[in-house]
């Protein structure tokens, strides 16, 4: 696929250096042509940044035009004053690209509790000139704080194409990695449609994952529609599924200091939300996680985890706990004769597949973490190195 | 205090080497005189170790009489064949102590999935003379996985001792720490009020430490007392608090891999469950523990952590954060004058207090936590070496 045909019609993309970090890039924009149609959500962190409720209220009507992201800084603790310097910079902007400011979405990321260097940006916005273009590239750079990589996919649906561009996951400073999500698309998508088909995608997607089960103060995941072409709208959805569903995965594999992914997949339980609760709690448990970047094949720490999940009651006799093929327990006993396989099914592979059978219901759910490592306690204990 | 003035009236103890663990002590036993009112709460862990339910059924009536702990294998996820080995243990132990098997209360910690060797501990009590003894050390070093010492307290509450024995954390095999306490009194107590006695007195200690947000399969916490002292109940409730806070704290100082200890208060909550769940989030928050072992002045993460409470709203504009007596966070912004005394604070003392004050109620609740250090990756991901 040639770069340009992976980008929506409608759209163009900025990033620079405006002087939050020290020397990467970190003002992004994102600017459509025309007004679009647009759904957000947003993290249910009670002490959210002050891009949280602008954003809100921005995306309320279901229209956007333009997203900005500063990265560096959160805008998260900082008061009325942290409120006064994102708007000073929307205001800024509105009037730069003329589009009106209620039509802009604004996110941070970074560190919580400093003041944006308003000053600076503001005088930036001022004296340069906006070039913006084509290629979404010096945008996805300068969403990131301490991500490895830029994480962007697409595809076609029918003549649309869609476009994810996230962050998600590491440090430059000390402070919780904040995911951000942008997904732009060229086809038309009804304005009373574009938040469920948002919500729908992302519980299956960004809500599935975790790295540290701490939930960031700033989590953002856009979707803009610039209404070029007529699209099926089941066919949409699922293609904005499978863009999601690669970005979070792009975020997990990103994950701070992680060596290897581990998808769990509850099976035949009550209810997906007891699916979802129960293979989260898996993937959170520090002793899975350590057992993991062991190459331990501890199953005994699974079924603690397990047990531990809130409001869950299962009968012990009708669980099976299964690394890829091999059962490790099934009728309330180890199957020892499996051991050496999975300890060669877990050393050689950094996708690692566990599956819980809790025979008591027909729902299943699927959520994917990582192990937990020397290299995350260093990257978040590291201050002042 | 002299040693053995530190031991209620009416018990003996016993521990040694049966051959579950390789060279260390891994069989104790508490026995007392005469039957004990007694009482036991058990962990809420739904995949529970094969002790918990014969212990429940035991204590049901109010009275004990032995406790019997195997360490090194925790006999959890082991199925029927698990269940009749805890009772093989206990019959032995019965005919041979000449008390009722139903008066014995059975725990075991260590590895989940292995069966006991029942063998070996079946010939060892048909051939072994049980010489029970004065002296508890014996016993405490029995039931210690990877712990780094035996956790004893004791205090007088009148003419009456109350003697409290823990062990928690560590490691010696890749397995989670269970908390197995027991607390013994030669105190006179009522049937009838010693099982709300121990659970008020846990609610408030055991029930406030989180290590490692991991909840054990066999966590057990047991008193009995055998009744020689009449002592005023209110008195024996503050000493049975007191020894059960003491010995809560032990086990988080012994933490694996912890070199600092967090006590978090939330006041003016609205009831002290929603301080309590803040203060959970705060101490099981891995971004808060990494930057509490980086002595990184980190509060951002803190208020990340408060933010995150499952269920709690706040207003960020009441909210205020300290580190020991120096504020961080009020009026909804840093109180940055007080960044480099809390940094020294940090780096200073091992014992950190946090103090959030949500300024919406009158009910407050401590809990207490620790950091997340390299030596607990390395303790709980090095299988094999």
């Amino acid at each position: 696929m040639e770069k340009y045909e992976k980008i929506p019609k409608g759209f163009k993309f900025y990033g620079t250096h405006v002087g939050i970090k020290k020397k990467r890039k970190d003002f992004g924009l994102i600017v459509a042509d025309e007004l679009c149609h647009a759904a957000a959500v947003f993290t249910k962190n009670t002490f959210c940044g002050e891009c949280i409720p602008i954003g809100k209220e921005n995306v309320k009507d279901g229209k956007l035009q333009a997203v900005v992201v500063t990265s560096g800084i959160a805008n998260v603790a900082t008061g009325k004053t942290g409120r006064a310097n994102e708007y000073k910079i929307m205001e800024k902007l509105a009037e730069k690209l003329t589009i009106d400011q209620e039509n802009i979405l604004p996110s941070s990321t970074g560190v919580i509790g400093p003041q944006l260097p308003i000053k600076r940006i503001e005088e930036f916005l001022t004296q340069e000139v906006l070039e913006l273009e084509q290629n979404y590239e010096n945008f996805a750079h300068a969403i990131l704080t301490t991500d490895q990589r830029i994480k962007v996919h697409s595809l076609k649906v029918g003549d649309a194409t869609i476009l994810g561009i996230v962050k998600g996951s590491g440090m430059i400073e000390p402070n919780m990695a904040t995911m951000l999500a942008y997904i732009l698309t060229d086809a038309k998508v009804d304005k009373e449609v574009i938040y469920p088909m948002l919500k729908a995608a992302a519980d299956q997607s960004f809500n599935t994952i975790s790295i540290d089960s701490d939930t960031s103060t700033s989590d953002t995941v856009a979707f803009l529609a610039s209404g070029h072409y007529d699209v099926e709208q089941t066919a949409l959805q699922a293609g904005l599924n499978q863009i999601s569903k690669e970005l979070a995965l792009a975020v997990v594999k990103d994950a701070e200091g992680a060596t290897k992914t581990m998808f769990v997949t509850v099976k035949n339980a009550q209810s997906q939300e007891q699916a979802k609760n129960a293979g989260k709690s898996i993937i959170n448990s520090p002793l899975v996680k350590t057992a993991l970047f062991g190459n331990d094949p501890n199953w005994g720490r699974i079924a603690m985890a397990l047990g531990k999940t809130e409001g869950l009651l299962f009968d012990q006799n009708k669980v099976e706990i299964y690394y890829g093929k091999y059962p490790i327990f099934s009728n309330n006993k180890e199957e020892q004769q499996n051991s050496n396989n999975i300890t060669t099914y877990i050393e050689q592979n950094d996708e690692i597949y566990l599956t819980i059978d809790l025979h008591q219901g027909t729902e299943s759910f699927q959520v994917i973490g990582c192990d937990l490592s020397y290299d995350y306690v260093k990257i978040n204990s590291d201050y002042l190195t």
